[in-house]
C-alpha cells in the first residue's frame, strides 16, 4: 500500500512513459484529509462481506456501439437495410464467449450468473435475462443466475451479488452487464431512461429528464463554486481524447477538439427544452447512448486455483461500497453525496486513502459528473474538479487517470454494461492490456464508483492489483 | 426431523383440528423415493451459503387487490372517478411499515434491503425499486438497497439476495416484493408480461402469451397421461375456498364452485386467440393480474438477539433452491424440470425429503403450474398431480396443505410479491397467525416454490419452524 503522497511518490520515482513532465504544474492539491470518510460503523458490514477474499480473473467487453461510430447501422449508413445492429442476445453472447476465452474457465465450474442490465423491458421488450445468461452455455442450465436493477448502476449491482455469491461460498462467479438503446429514438429513449428517476415526480422537468436533472446540477454547483463551458469542455475533450486511443469504444473515431466542446453552437447544440436548465448543458457535456456489454469472472482463492492461474494473474477488489438514497427527495445539487458515502466506504473497506489510489473508472454520465465525482471522493477539495481537470491530473498520462478508455462519454454508455466495465476497465489497466490507451506506469490501486440515477444508488470498488 | 413417512404419521398421531377423519381416503401416495434430487454437486454451494443461519422474524403483506376485489377502483366502482388505487409507491410503504411494526425492528439496525419487481417500467413507468425502498424510511438513507428481477420469480431473487447479505455478515436484512399491474387492460397487460417469455421468438403465440404457453403445457401433459377440465377444476376451487377464508386474498369475497370451473361456458370462456390452445385453458385455470406487496425481515442469530427475540419467534430457512434454464429453449412440456431442480436442491440443502414435509407454497399462475409442481417437487408421482388434488390431500385440512392462503389464483399474483409472499405465508402459517385459513396442527417442514416465466427461474426455500 502506498502512503498518502503515494501518487506525488509514484510520479516522480518511476520511468513511466513520458516520464516527469507528465507531472504538470500547476495544479490543485489533492483533497486535504479533511474529506472525511463515512463512519466506520456503515463499513463494518462490508469488511464481514469479504472474509473470503474475490479476484477479477479477466473478462470482455464487446465493441460500445451507436450513432458515430462507422459501424453503427442507421439510415444514412450504406449497409442500412442490408443488415442489422447485434441484438441484446447478440452482444451478451459475443461478451460471455470473450470471457470464457479469456479466462480459460470451464464453464461448467461456474457456480452463479449474475447480470446487470436498466430497462431491457422497453429498449428491447425482453425483461428476465438472468434466463438469457443461462441460455448463453449449454454448461449453464439450471445453475443459479438472476438479473439486478438499479438504473445505471445496474452493473455494480450484479458485481455486488457475486461478491456475496463469493462470501457465501462460490468460487467461480460470472458477472455480465448489458444494454442495448439504439432501438428508440433519442426522445423516446429518454422517457425510458426516465424510469431511474422518480417519473411520477420528475418526469415532466424535461423531454431529456435526466440531461435537465444535471444541467440543473451545472447551474447550482455554477451558483455556488463559479463554472464555465470552458471547464466543462476539459472533461469532454480528455473523454474523447482517451476514446480516441480504445478501439472498443463507442467514441473512436470522433473526435472532439477544446474549441468545439467550449461553448454552444450549431453542432454543440443547448438542447434541452426546459429554458431555465436549457444554457447549462451542451451536447459534448453528455455520455453516448449505447449499446453493449462487459462480461467478467469473478473468483475466490479456491477459483484462481481452479483456474489454474495465481493472484499475480488477477486483482482484487479488497473493498466494495454500496450507498442508496431516496428516489423521493432531492439531495444537495452541488455535491454526489451518495458517491461520497460508497467511495468512502469502499476505500475505508481496503484500508486505503484517497492518496493511495493510482487510477479511477468514475461515472461521467454527464461532464459535471465527474467534476463531482472528484470532489465527492477527495481527489479534489469542494470547488476544485474543474480545476483539477483542467491541470491534466486525471488525464491519461497525469497522476490519477480517470476513465482511460474514455468513461462514459468516449468509450460509451449502455448503461447496464457500465458498472460491469469499470472493475474490468482497472483489471485491464493494472495487467498491462490496454493498448494505444495503457498507462505507462505499475498500478496498485483502482477505485471505481458507479451511479444509477441522479446520485442515488452508487456503487463502488476499491481494487488491488496482485503483481 | 420426520421420517420419510412424516406426513402420514403427523396425520395420525397429532390432535389437530379436524382429526384424522381429514386423512381423506382414497388418494395417490405421496411419490415413490425414485423421485431423486438433483446430484450433490450442485447442492454443495448452497449448504456453504447457509453457514450463517437465517430466519424470518415476520413481515406484512398488503391487501391483494384487483377486479373482483369490492375495494378495486374501475369503471363500475361507486367511487370510479372519486379515488384511485393505491400507488406502487403507497403499496410499498404500507408493506414496508407493516414489517416494521411487526417484527419491532429498529430501521437504523437494517443492514440492507432488497425489493423484488418484474415491470414496474411498464406497468406504472418505474424502475430502480431500490432507491424507492430506500425512501421507506429516513433511516435506510444511504444504506445499501438493490431491485431483483427474474420475471414472476423476482421476489424469490429478493429473498435469495438477501441470504447472501446475510451469509456475507449482515444480521438484519429486509426483503420486499412488489407489483402493480392494474394500470393497463388485460390485453396490455399480456404483453407487458411477455417480457418473461423470450420475447421475439414467443410473443406471436398469443396477445396472451403466458397463458397460451400454459395451455400447451395442458395440451401435452393431456395428451401423455390423460386430463379433464374437472381435473383442473379442484386446483381452482381449492384456492378460491381458501382465499374465501384470507381476507387480504384478492378473491376473498368471490366464490368459484366445481360446478363454474368444470367446463368453459360464457363466464369462463375459453379465451385464447391461438386456435390450437384455445380448448385448453379457461379463466379459472388463471391467476389473478393483481396489486400487492408483501415485506418480511431476515435475521441471522445476532439480528434475531438485536430484536429481543428468541428462535422460537421465527422460522428457519434451512435449506435454498436456484435453478434457471435458458430463456432460448424449450424445456419438457410435461413437466417443470427447473422447479424439480430447484426444490430437490432445496430439500437436499436442509436436509430432508418430501415426506418430511407438512405444508407447502407454489407457483400457481395456472391450475396446470399447480399440478406439474406437485409432480416435480415429488408430492405425487408423474400424471397423478390431479388424483393429488381431487383426494383433498393439498387443501386446507389435507395431509399437505398448499396454497392455505389461496395461492396465485385466490390470494392473488402482484408478480414481484409472490416470491416474497410464499415464505410469509409459511411463517404465518407456522406461528399461528392464519386466522380462518390457519392450518389446525403443528407445522415442522414448508417448502416454496416460486416460478418466473415458463419453469425458467425458479427459486425454492425449505423453511423449518422453531417452536
Amino acid at each position: 500500500m502506498l502512503p498518502q503522497n503515494g501518487v506525488e511518490a509514484l510520479c516522480q520515482a518511476l520511468p513511466f512513459r513520458g516520464g516527469a513532465s507528465l507531472c504538470r504544474q500547476p495544479e490543485p492539491a489533492l483533497a486535504s484529509p479533511s474529506v472525511k470518510p463515512v463512519p466506520t460503523e456503515d463499513s463494518e458490514e462490508f469488511s464481514m462481506a469479504l472474509a473470503r477474499r474475490a479476484f477479477i480473473a479477466g473478462g470482455a467487453h464487446t465493441q460500445y456501439l451507436g450513432k458515430g461510430h462507422p459501424d453503427f447501422i442507421w439510415k444514412r449508413h450504406p449497409d442500412f437495410g442490408k443488415r442489422e445492429n447485434p441484438t441484446l442476445e447478440d452482444t451478451l453472447q459475443e461478451a460471455v464467449d470473450g470471457c470464457l476465452a479469456d479466462t480459460g474457465v470451464n464453464p461448467a465450474d461456474i457456480d452463479r450468473l449474475y447480470i446487470g442490465n436498466f430497462v431491457g423491458e422497453l429498449f428491447v421488450n425482453q425483461g428476465h435475462l438472468g434466463s438469457a445468461l443461462a441460455g448463453t452455455h449449454p454448461d449453464f442450465a439450471f445453475k443459479p443466475a438472476a438479473r439486478l436493477e438499479g438504473a445505471c448502476a445496474s452493473g455494480g449491482l450484479a458485481l455486488l451479488a457475486g461478491l456475496d455469491a463469493i462470501a457465501a461460498g462460490a468460487d467461480l462467479v460470472l458477472v455480465a452487464g448489458v444494454e442495448i438503446q439504439t432501438t428508440a429514438s433519442a426522445r423516446t429513449g429518454g422517457d425510458y431512461l426516465a424510469r431511474a428517476s422518480h417519473y411520477r415526480r420528475q418526469r415532466s422537468l424535461d423531454d431529456f429528464t435526466f440531461p435537465a436533472m444535471f444541467a440543473r446540477r451545472i447551474k447550482a454547483y455554477g451558483e455556488r463554486y463559479g463554472l464555465t463551458d470552458e471547464d466543462l469542455a476539459h472533461f469532454a475533450v480528455k473523454a474523447y481524447a482517451n476514446a480516441n486511443l480504445n478501439p472498443l469504444a463507442h467514441m473512436h473515431s470522433k473526435t472532439c477538439t477544446f474549441e468545439h466542446a467550449k461553448s454552444a453552437h450549431d453542432r454543440n447544440p443547448n438542447f434541452l427544452g426546459n429554458e431555465e436548465f436549457r444554457p447549462y448543458l451542451k451536447v459534448t457535456d453528455c455520455s453516448q447512448v449505447s449499446d453493449g456489454a462487459s462480461v467478467l469472472l469473478l473468483a475466490s482463492e479456491a477459483g484462481i486455483a481452479k483456474l489454474g492461474r495465481t493472484l499475480s494473474d488477477t486483482v482484487e477488489i479488497a473493498g466494495r461500497g454500496h450507498a442508496v438514497d431516496s428516489l423521493y427527495t432531492d439531495g444537495d445539487m452541488t455535491e454526489l453525496t451518495t458517491v461520497r458515502h460508497a467511495t468512502h466506504q469502499a476505500m475505508v473497506d481496503a484500508g486505503i486513502s484517497v492518496g493511495d489510489l493510482d487510477i479511477a473508472e468514475v461515472h461521467d454520465c454527464f461532464t459535471i459528473a465527474e467534476l463531482m465525482s472528484y470532489e465527492a471522493i477527495g481527489l479534489a477539495d469542494k470547488g476544485q474538479g474543474a480545476a483539477l481537470a483542467a491541470s491534466g491530473a486525471t488525464a491519461l498520462d497525469g497522476k490519477v487517470p480517470v476513465n482511460t478508455g474514455g468513461g462514459l462519454i468516449g468509450f460509451g454508455h449502455p448503461v447496464g454494461a457500465t458498472g460491469v466495465k469499470q472493475p474490468l476497465e482497472l483489471f485491464r489497466q493494472m495487467k498491462g492490456r490496454c493498448g494505444d490507451y495503457q498507462v505507462g506506469r505499475p498500478l496498485t490501486w483502482g477505485l471505481t464508483s458507479n451511479m444509477g440515477g441522479d446520485d442515488k444508488t452508487v456503487v463502488s470498488f476499491a481494487v488491488r492489483n496482485h503483481q
